[in-house]
């Protein structure tokens, strides 16, 4: 079983919809935060400033159970769900108040940019973390 | 096989992230962009102003094939793929000259407000708008 | 001399624009986010479940000095410049590691939607806590 | 006079906000989305692929006279109001049935990165079609 990390987070007005609810948009972009968020947890930036190196996502997908609202506090559960030798997979949840509000996955490539961008091998030391994340 | 709806659509500046690309959360955004011009094609709006039913999205998907950018022209194909009683199911491709970029499904359900959301059977006159759309 | 407020924030992926920097546009949420926060901070929330109390923005600006780029963490410190009957301006100003990175304005009135937006004057609740904030 | 350059569009539903009407911040990228509109109108891209050469917003600023919603239809008019050496000044006013709902100002510099950014002269064939643009 994967380490679960855990960001805690709150709705903001210009991530809500006329229909008073966040906008479904807005969860991919929470699972996103909460990836960078984990990797500097663990000591690293998924986008350093000098790197070549980029992570385009090449899946991602959520459930939605319940609607979130302006100002809502929650917290989104991310964790290394599978990892090949040029792909991690996240498997990721939103809880507010312990009930689950919504559950994703994205799968992400490792990709070098020379500059079109190509799927390349994880660097080793960026492997490392994420299958000790994995653990 | 279902009527596909195509919307053409340029990128722009807002769309694209630090990694030059539009950012993957935009492709949501797009499909839900293809879908309510689907809707106002067939004569309906999604949302009219006076309106006590909603359609939030229960699921949501993407895989990203290509990279879109700045500027770029490209379509969003959108089909009805599914309609049960209380929802409906798209399925959708972006399309850059002739290449597909992602491709993209979503599910909605038909909800009434009083105030708590609550799913609801399809009002009638909607159904019969999707069905047509999905022959 | 106005209390100020100061909220600290990271720069998120999706904040960033092609050119790797934020996208201007972010900076009125930045603005907006703090806003709220402070109200948080003085014990009420601007926008209720159950008010029928708004506060749209009649006014914003901003003046950007230096750009920010993914994963800077920054400060928004924002203090209320002037209350009238039925407005509130605020200043602002982001500061990331001592240095003036944008300064901004923003105007908000009081309006009740019935359903139409008319301006009202501030409930007197409200008015004693923003000029409170403003001594 | 300057020449005013007209874009047409319609609100998307993910531009709203739990209040019903367009958020603030969507005015500003309206405003860059007509700025970039009159640029290809004009033969040029103001980001081409391959350029060094970029266009940082140092000022915007906005008043908003009346809300948009959801699937309202508008027009951008946008015109340059000032070309210095190196500086754009843009003067914007959104319209709908006639109505004026929002004026705004932006003023952008010409930057070069190699790699951090610093101001430079306006090139000339890119002077030439601005100031075309502002007769």
């Amino acid at each position: 079983m994967a380490t679960e990390f855990r960001l805690r987070r709150r709705v903001q007005f210009y991530e809500t919809d006329a229909a008073g609810i966040v906008h479904f948009s807005w969860f991919f972009r929470y699972m996103e935060e909460a990836e960078h968020a984990m990797w500097r947890a663990a000591g690293v930036s998924i986008r350093p400033p000098s790197s070549d190196i980029g992570w385009p996502r090449v899946a991602a997908s959520f459930e939605f159970y319940r609607a979130l609202r302006f100002e809502d506090e929650f917290e989104i559960a991310i964790r290394v769900d599978k990892v090949t030798k040029r792909s991690i997979r996240y498997a990721c949840t939103l809880i507010k108040d312990d009930q689950e509000m919504a559950r994703g996955t994205m799968t992400i490539v490792c990709v070098r940019s020379d500059p079109k961008l190509h799927a390349v091998e994880i660097p080793t030391e960026i492997l490392e973390i994420v299958e000790r994340l994995q653990r």
